[in-house]
């Protein structure tokens, strides 16, 4: 199905070891998801995109968990990445996401969709009152 | 700039001034921004597209205010909507959104861009755990 | 492979049974596509977004409905909406686009795509004729 | 503005003379829009450009001029190309788009946006009825 | 899966015949990939659409065929086209990339992803030492 | 012009001193452009950012730089970022990009557009010769 082979026994490498140790106990769980075993085709490539999901989004910060999950969704989606928004639902969910935030989280993004194209297609000009220096 | 001619005063359309009014009452403010004025070349486009603003973005619901501006900041990001960038990070800005926060959002989005590609560059398969009957 | 599980019985909600009942109407058959069985996990939207499709796909216009799906593909090619490739091409199809209307439909996407990553590389100023107020 | 330098007198290559001199007595003005003066900074590309553009676009066939021109006004919204937006709104309206239809292509791009990102955020599988071979 | 269905038996058509033999005659290979299969339900399209591929991709030109590649799966990827991710990794392959320089792609697409959402969220104006008249 | 307010005087943070004095040291030129100067509303968004694009573009690697550079230039096309597309055709040509380099660069993702946007019109199924495990 993918377009490179995901290494058979990844953990064999030490620096793929490493990070998936890391992902275990950072998420409390054994689950290593294939985003990580395809990741780990290149171990340099893997390092930094886990150190960069860990801080950002594994780190107690200005947003709250379950925000930073649907913004993440939110992204996927638009981006038409099907394995990130089946991951980042399955996650937003396990954070607490329930029916009705999802449904309307999803509202949003296709009210946001409509008045983008709509404001694209008749070129609106930017108010002055929105503009920085 | 634009590619139709806004209507020089939209207010003499009775259905034009009805939706005015009402933005200005729902948003406590005389400030009618240019996304409204442009789509008021069609009554009915304007008519409609204000409805469900108001419906999704300012009824209370499960969902609060400012988490909402944010999902459709990113929205707007990414479907690359300059007007649209502008009007909902000033909306944000309005709800409260720190420099922080709106520099977390960011760097989230950023983040998303970022392994949404990797993803999509390596085809990698859903995992079984995330896929719902 | 959903990101949602969709309801096994739907029509056991009477919110529910009420759209279906009406898409089977409007559209004289009795086959739900997915798309309505997977939106039926929260009704509001289902109501929400079939009113919608019935305003604009279903009811006459000034567009015939054959120009209207072929605008629907158009959108759903360049958003990525695989499942919509696919509903869009099949209800086309049922409106009597022919192979050849087809082939030339493609034949204008794929001409748009490669004009509009052209002017947005060079990043041509629009013409002064081409703008209104 | 742009990121190249358009020629300053382009006709006085004779192959970019020929293509405006085509441009000129297939669309009957005198108009050269921008895109072809930029287009000028290399020949090949330009003539191959050209080329496609009047197959496809101003050569009578199954779809008609208008539906083509719509289609393409599509395509450039979603791609995001605001240079294209403007030169094809404006040809649309050349080849007697009225108000009414503009405001009803714009209400569907806007309604493909929001159930194309409906259909990718459930993930929504494809029926087997629209599947072929 | 597919939207359409593709002729059993494609080669009976000579304008089909010609375009395979000659994709066979051009790449040394007598692998025809689906792209071609499923194109060949519209002869013309399929005719047009090889050329332009014959003429871009397989004549020696001033990029070389490797990087000429990895261009091709880098606008694959982000208009994300799974079909086309697959087949351009695995011409580049073929061409030589290694699996450092696949990761090193991928790596740039991924760093592109994000700073192209950062200056968009910013919408940074252009430095004028970057534009050309 | 931007949805922010850049620092008037930024190298007064000595965060931000110290990544404009690597930049100026890294590029051997004075010349700090836009997108670090509206970074700089954020000091930890600009290290992070910069500190990536040091890391990929301006370390030796398997990649020349003018490759890498025509590759950055391809994503910001596509993902419609106009200020990027400026800075990477500017840093493409003073790496010496040739006119003839960059048009056939505008020529092979013009292709890919068109290309891109067939296989996922038809749905093409993907060849198992092109699947990895």
């Amino acid at each position: 199905m993918s377009t490179i082979t995901a290494p058979s026994n990844p953990e064999a490498d030490p620096r793929v070891k490493a990070v998936f140790d890391d992902i275990r106990a950072t998420r409390k769980t054994d689950f290593i998801n294939n985003m990580w075993r395809y990741l780990a085709f290149d171990p340099t490539l893997l390092e930094q995109t886990w150190a960069e999901v860990k801080r950002v989004m594994a780190t107690p910060s200005s947003l709250d968990p379950l925000t930073k999950e649907m913004v993440y969704i939110t992204a996927s989606i638009i981006n038409g990445c099907s394995y990130c928004v089946h991951s980042h639902t399955a996650a937003a969910t396990a954070k607490g996401m329930t029916r009705e935030q999802h449904a309307e989280l999803l509202a949003i993004i296709a009210l946001a969709a409509k008045t983008n194209q709509l404001a694209t297609a008749l070129q609106v000009p930017v108010d002055p009152e929105f503009q920085k220096g």
